[in-house]
């Protein structure tokens, strides 16, 4: 990094319904083009941004973190301020925070969260849609917790990873997945969230398939452990749909000043 | 009402973004016109609906009741899965409820109720936008309480109605106004609920604007009572953002069976 550039980490805040993913492509479309787009129209010139998670189309983040070099100093509140002017009205930033040289929104995190909204409703989303995923079967909660039980810890999670997941290693840490529900009987809406140190491509929703297909009784408890020993794609259920999955944060060493977003508002209590 | 002809009664679910608002029009885009196209496709002849309360352009609804009058008869469930199969996505069927020839969703409805989320934020909204209104000045719950106050019971709302209300008297009753805040200081979501006999074309958002006037510390509560005895439109501040307000149900005598159906999920807990 030369003189006079200044790094700054950013939490962006994101509707994915609209996009072609996060990562940037040569047609454009995606989230990381826009908002490169207005970082660079804000700061006058060209600026790349890293991300701590990238996102699949249709794929939503309450606070993906992260950092640019740029040559030029604003004040923190500036660039966000500035840059929202220029955003899509479904992409914004919500914090800024200078950080030391070595701070890297994808190789510094020490983990990642991500949060999946699921409807349960023998009628599909409509307020909702795109923003939570469907199931007309009533899941049972005890089930799919002891399924999801087999998976805490280290573990190779190929059987979780899809066909083009570029990551150099399948073994990840995946700390806690927590799930409430709320409403009523067969009309309510779940809540899942899943810790980890990192997540391969296409891990959580193809762990929601898993847990769906526990919860609905097609398959048992133990059979989650079946799939992860199984270290092949094709034992595990079907991809879940992006519609209800939401990138919710990424974790750092306490010395780089992230700040820990919880998002206040989801369609969940 | 001729024999053989079924009154029925239906929950509908709707974000309101890309509809010209509730009420059919010649060009059609209205969430009317779609309701009615996706019926008629079902029932296989022309189906009208009356609604309970008329939503303007951008307006959600987690809970419109509508009836309809129609010559073929079917299951319940076989309406909703039937219809939602040929509503767009962000339109659905919620319930349907068999009714006595005398029901009205417009006349017979002793109450309805009006739900308005609002980000308050230095940042705009981006994951949430067009699903909340949006204020930057931190508000103050106290005074607003107190300001609601005042519209309390049977009053004149004309300072709260639209140029182009259609409504016969400006007379309605307010029942409840309650308010909650969730998140953190300057950051967080408020949530208000309105509860009343009727309201007029634009009633809820003129509120509104003057709610967060209040909030915002730029009049004193005592201010509300003078902008309801005024009885005129310019006495109130400009009519707040279509983005946040939800219809959120219509009440009706017990005997009609119709469900008081409670949005589980919403952007607030």
């Amino acid at each position: 990094m030369s003189a006079g550039v200044q790094r700054i980490a950013l939490g962006v805040a994101y509707r994915g319904n609209a996009y072609r993913g996060w990562q940037s492509q040569p047609g454009g479309g995606t989230v990381q083009d826009a908002l490169q787009q207005a970082l660079s129209r804000f700061a006058d010139t060209p600026i790349e941004v890293h991300c701590a998670g990238r996102t699949d189309a249709g794929v939503h983040a309450f606070n993906q973190v992260v950092h640019l070099d740029s040559p030029v100093s604003r004040e923190p509140f500036s660039w966000l301020r500035g840059t929202n002017r220029y955003l899509p009205h479904d992409i914004g930033l919500q914090w800024c925070q200078p950080v030391e040289a070595d701070f890297h929104a994808r190789f510094s995190a020490i983990g990642r969260r991500y949060r999946y909204l699921l409807l349960e409703s023998p009628l599909r989303p409509s307020l909702e849609a795109g923003q939570v995923g469907w199931t007309f079967r009533p899941l049972d909660g005890e089930a799919m917790r002891a399924g999801a039980a087999h998976l805490i810890g280290e573990h190779d999670f190929s059987s979780f990873r899809s066909a083009e997941c570029q990551a150099r290693s399948p073994v990840k840490t995946l700390r806690a997945i927590s799930m409430a529900y709320r409403g009523e009987p067969e009309r309510g809406y779940w809540r899942f969230d899943f810790d980890g140190s990192a997540f391969l491509h296409h891990m959580v929703r193809n762990i929601m398939g898993c847990l769906v297909t526990i919860g609905a009784g097609r398959q048992p408890p133990g059979w989650m452990a079946e799939v992860l020993a199984a270290r092949s794609r094709d034992a595990a259920a079907p991809t879940f749909a992006a519609d209800g999955l939401y990138f919710a944060g990424a974790d750092y060493d306490a010395r780089h000043g992230i700040p820990i977003h919880t998002p206040a508002m989801d369609w969940f209590p």
